[in-house]
């Protein structure tokens, strides 16, 4: 066990090392563009004012991959615990995977919240002189200092970016080509050790799912509270309370101290799934219990405004903002559960649509994905109706907040998962009794369906998160063009349309991109598979470096141009086409992206679900026989097959082609496309001053 | 033959007769939804108005299943023909498919303008009434008159509509359900006699391809002609040109003239895929130089005013706004040629990626389809960015006629394909030799590309139509609420965005019943021919009815509710949350819309093709050893096997695989989209000022 698990080890840290080593180049490279683009250091001879941004963009970076580092460090030292103590009692395995996800969580938002804290300390008495008795001053200093602090959440959703992208493909090649190779093929069991392709899907886990989910929920929280921070500024009331600017960082923090209460009712004696369920709604009403007294801050109302209009938010609106975003998120979880979980209808319909063909599968699983749009569309829609007529932005980055409210426990259950996936792989490889293995199944079983329900946190999040910021966005460019009053981005402008349906289509080149690049990876995955598994039948020891080496290299190779396709695109957009372009691709981006990003996460949840219940033998195989007759109560059909699908059934093979297409879109392109329309848009938010000025170069709305 | 074909045409119209039957009803409500919102005709209780838009609607509605009919009527008569003619010579057989395409295609075009033009004539001595001096009335009256006329292009659309998706969901679950039982499971070859439901997937050619499809093309006529007309209205010079108003309507007679002469050149002696591209491209040649005279019809320079903004357009504009639209329509065709047609890598890519698994053929068909978007989209984008910023919504409706502006043509090269899949479906069906099954695949295979060329005419055709009426829809708003000034359709207004999200999941909404539609039929389709193929081997007669009446009543059932969800989702929106809700909803689904469309269409077509590419012998196992030797030069592999996939090994399998996935997304959920965004946005013009006035009942902007 020890020994496997430090080849998982070495394999996640070499690999982090080398993704780190190439994101650590780009950094460096953007800083020197923030330089010249955004903080122009050298505008001043005398006193170069200090390069705040590019600052803030550094320690930004440097601290998502701390803290990616962090989790994967936690998640491969927990991951044997739990196989280990699984010998014992399922309960202590649970408790140890559930421990790791508590500390990944607890850290992750820890860290985010610190440094953000000591950011806007160590910025404020320089940006915000305290000579000036004109109000207007001091509005323009402190949205100054924020939009210097944006910097922060830049530098975290790009590392995320990379490491979400980077990561996902490198988990995902190994995932499909172990799989197919050796499931499907060769015929052995998944995780076996004679599949060289096992170790690199267990390295996957850890950095696509921990690294990369980590730096994601971070890069979120980071901008919605920058998004915010930006927002706060437009209002007098904000302004001059005492704190009450600070009260988004405050509902953060009253998050953790409600996630640390709702940790104790882990102990609650009921299934898996369920208490991690628990988790989830209590955490919901403590939190909504908690901002009550927390509302005190805020002035009784705040006078916002924005894009010219006047929004009269009360400390009552300000809290039902946040309310729609904390229960919004709990209903699309609710939602992305009925959809995913192989307990409810749409995932057994999936698992008996195989019993057709693989066709039927596939299609069905497609027309899952984009049916289970509708309710968290609905959801976000509502959101943004009432957030926006209440607080503008300020409401729709509250929401966002609210949605992140109880991010420690939704971070804790996102590491369980692939923490108790990793302890099945290693109680596999290590040739573990069979019993440990069922155990370890179960509290994997549970952790993908609540993973499902992660992702869609993430998403719902990721869209009012892009909002507030493409409203901060447009704000700064009214600024810089002097436009103080009333703007709009009117889809009844040439360049504001034809930018929303560019925008609208990035999330799918992005996905082609990502999508392409595992199946190709996957393709070499099975061909070296395929030429190492007869050597090992007969005697070799697994290569299992050459494995992790065809992921990291296709990881890192292939991370680049879906990468750049999302930080150039609205830059150059506006560069070439002034700021109403940017804005269109913006917009169009956020409007279709999160649509992809659902369907691919629950298509893909869905199939993986319908697999593993035919794989539990629950698939009944005359449910097939609709207009004839049925046959539910005997275990054998007329023909005298058995009545129960079973591994290496054709039926179970179409399960398993379902649960691998599926795979690329739950894991690397539909979680990405978060990261994508968050970052399209805090990238335009920072250079959104270099876009107002310089912008439209080739043609633009002015000069046509 | 002759028996097969009668089974064919008796099918066809059968189900266009109960098709047609519940339309009508249909059609019959919305007549009193209109006349009750729209006419209102006895507001004036001694003079009540003719309700013309109710009349016009009715016109539309009968031209368009007319038109339909008409359609399905050519094609069944002329599907036999051409198997006969194979017999004697492939290209008599094709010169019988093509002209069969050539009738349908004239036949279209020239109802649709005649009675549209007839429509026009009768209305307008009525409605404008020469006694006003007063320009500003007369403007007016020709608004008013040509928003009535918008009826016409609402009822086209509307039979459209349920004709791609009852038709599309007909045609797809026979076809499913007949290759992934007859020819996976069975193992019997397309379109044997031995399969009952070889009968239904050829009658589903004609009800879905050839009757949708025209009503489909017919009613993006209608709808571009309609709001170019519409528009005019804001352009006093167009007004005062004698005739100048009815330029559009005198580009698509330009575009029957030329359709003509390019015909001539399908006697040039090459390959009849290269005779159906020539006829593209000359067609497009000639209509780039026809125009040019055609121009003196328009005013030297055209002031047009939308939005509050004028807009300096002059004639060489305008004939840049068609030439865009024409242009772009022929790359994106070229484009739609190289992602879809096995002559290219991409579809051979695909072919290649089934040498894995059928998974990674699936992954890399969706990654395909989703690259597939770019070019199109960029087109789109520029020329949206021109004609718009040229000729406001004046230009974006040219640049949409100027891209159907070879219809007839594209027709033609549409109902050719569905023709010679049926002359191929029969000769397979009356036993005749192979030789002549070899000729009609040959004519089949050239038309496959061709008719997803078709299908990127009619989505980027339908993005600029929708544009366009969504613009006729926000003016005929303003010009009801009295503000004939500035006004704007503001991403920054709650509702707006709220509405711009909820729109853009219309299509997966939409997308999800209709491939849910097929898979559940063709899962029934499955279980009956299961039944009936060991009997009919045992000596039994095909039962065809019974296949026949699964794909009726699934399409006849299932249609219902997709539609409404098109026709309601816009009108409610306003109802309830007032025309920024509307505005919004139809621009997200434009936007998100087309995307999935393109998609779609794209990946189907080259999974077709690359099934296509394996089943002619052309798949090269041996390039999956890419990292050990190549054996392309032998013809067996180092273990003996052949080089070459041929039919029935796994290889080949994949590839039905993803053939099968495809055959929905291409036929059904695809091309349904495209009259999604143009159904919702010419309900809502035509709804336009009963939204302004009545709407926002719950809540709206206003309100707020």
């Amino acid at each position: 066990m020890l020994k496997v698990n430090q080849y998982i080890k070495d394999g996640a840290n070499t690999f982090l090392k080398k993704e780190y080593f190439y994101l650590t180049i780009f950094c460096v490279m953007f800083s020197v563009l923030l330089l010249v683009a955004v903080d122009k250091p050298w505008h001043d001879d005398e006193h170069p004012p200090f390069p705040y941004t590019t600052f803030s963009f550094i320690v930004g970076a440097a601290t998502s991959m701390l803290a990616g580092f962090i989790g994967m460090r936690i998640a491969t030292s927990t991951n044997v615990k739990t196989t280990y103590l699984c010998n014992t009692d399922i309960n202590l395995g649970f408790d140890a995977a559930f421990r790791g996800g508590q500390v990944l969580g607890f850290c992750l938002v820890g860290i985010a919240l610190l440094v953000l804290e000591i950011l806007i300390l160590s910025f404020k008495n320089n940006v915000i002189s305290g000579e000036h008795t004109d109000f207007e001053v001091v509005r323009y200093q402190v949205r100054e200092l924020f939009e210097f602090v944006s910097g922060y959440g830049l530098g975290g959703s790009t590392v995320a970016l990379f490491g979400r992208v980077g990561g996902g493909i490198y988990t995902k090649a190994a995932d499909v080509g172990a799989d197919l190779a050796g499931k499907v093929k060769e015929s052995i069991d998944e995780d076996s050790p004679l599949n060289p392709g096992t170790i690199a899907d267990n390295v996957g886990d850890n950095v696509g799912d921990i690294a990369g989910m980590g730096a994601d929920l971070f890069g979120s929280l980071a901008e919605s509270t920058c998004a915010a921070l930006v927002v706060s500024a437009s209002s007098n009331a904000l302004l001059l309370t005492d704190d009450a600017i600070y009260f988004p960082l405050l509902v953060t923090s009253v998050g953790i101290a409600v996630s640390f209460a709702t940790i104790w009712f882990s102990k609650i004696n009921t299934s898996i799934e369920n208490k991690l369920k628990i988790q989830l709604i209590v955490s919901t009403l403590l939190m909504t219990v908690a901002l009550i007294p927390l509302l005190q801050v805020l002035p009784e109302t705040l006078d916002i405004s924005f894009a010219g209009k006047d929004y009269l938010c009360t400390r009552w609106k300000a809290y039902g903002c946040i309310m729609l975003g904390l229960w919004s998120g709990l209903v699309i979880g609710i939602s992305t559960e009925y959809y995913t979980s192989k307990t409810y209808r749409p995932t057994q319909e999936l698992a008996e649509a195989c019993l057709y063909d693989a066709a039927t599968n596939i299609i069905k699983g497609l027309a899952l994905g984009y049916l289970s749009n509708v309710i968290p569309i609905i959801c976000l829609s509502i959101t943004v109706l009432f957030a926006f007529s209440w607080g503008a932005m300020y409401g729709v980055a509250l929401a966002a907040i609210g949605m992140l409210g109880c991010l420690p426990i939704a971070l804790t259950i996102d590491g369980y998962g692939p923490i108790s996936d990793n302890a099945g792989g290693i109680a596999e490889m290590s040739n573990l009794h069979k019993d440990i293995r069922q155990k370890t199944d179960e509290l994997d079983a549970a952790g993908n369906t609540t993973a499902a329900i992660g992702k869609g946190f993430a998403i719902g999040s990721a869209c009012l998160v892009a909002l507030a910021l493409f409203g901060a966005f447009v704000t700064r460019v009214a600024e810089t063009l002097g436009n103080h009053g009333s703007f709009s981005v009117d889809i009844l402008e040439p360049f504001t349309f034809a930018g929303l349906l560019f925008g609208a289509m990035l999330p799918y080149w992005f996905s082609a991109l990502t999508m392409k690049a595992v199946g190709e990876a996957a393709e070499d995955m099975i061909c070296e598979i395929g030429r190492q598994v007869p050597l090992i039948k007969a005697g070799a020891a697994p290569d299992h470096e050459k494995c992790i080496d065809i992921s990291t290299k296709a990881s890192l190779k292939k991370m680049i141009a879906p990468g750049a396709l999302v930080i150039v695109s609205p830059l150059l957009g506006g560069y070439l086409f002034g700021y109403q372009a940017t804005a269109g691709i913006l917009a169009g981006g956020i409007v279709s992206g999160i649509q992809i990003a659902f369907s691919a996460s629950n298509s893909g949840g869905a199939w993986d679900n319908a697999k593993k219940f035919t794989e539990a033998g629950k698939l009944n195989r005359s449910l097939m026989e609709r207009d004839t007759a049925k046959f539910g109560d005997e275990d054998t059909m007329p023909n005298g097959q058995s009545v129960w699908v079973k591994k290496g059934d054709d039926e179970h093979r179409a399960a398993v082609i379902g649960d691998t297409v599926g795979d690329p879109l739950k894991d690397t392109s539909g979680p990405s496309i978060n990261i994508l329309i968050k970052l399209s848009a805090i990238t335009s938010l920072v250079f959104g001053s270099f876009i107002a000025a310089e912008g439209g170069v080739i043609i633009s709305a002015d000069s046509m």
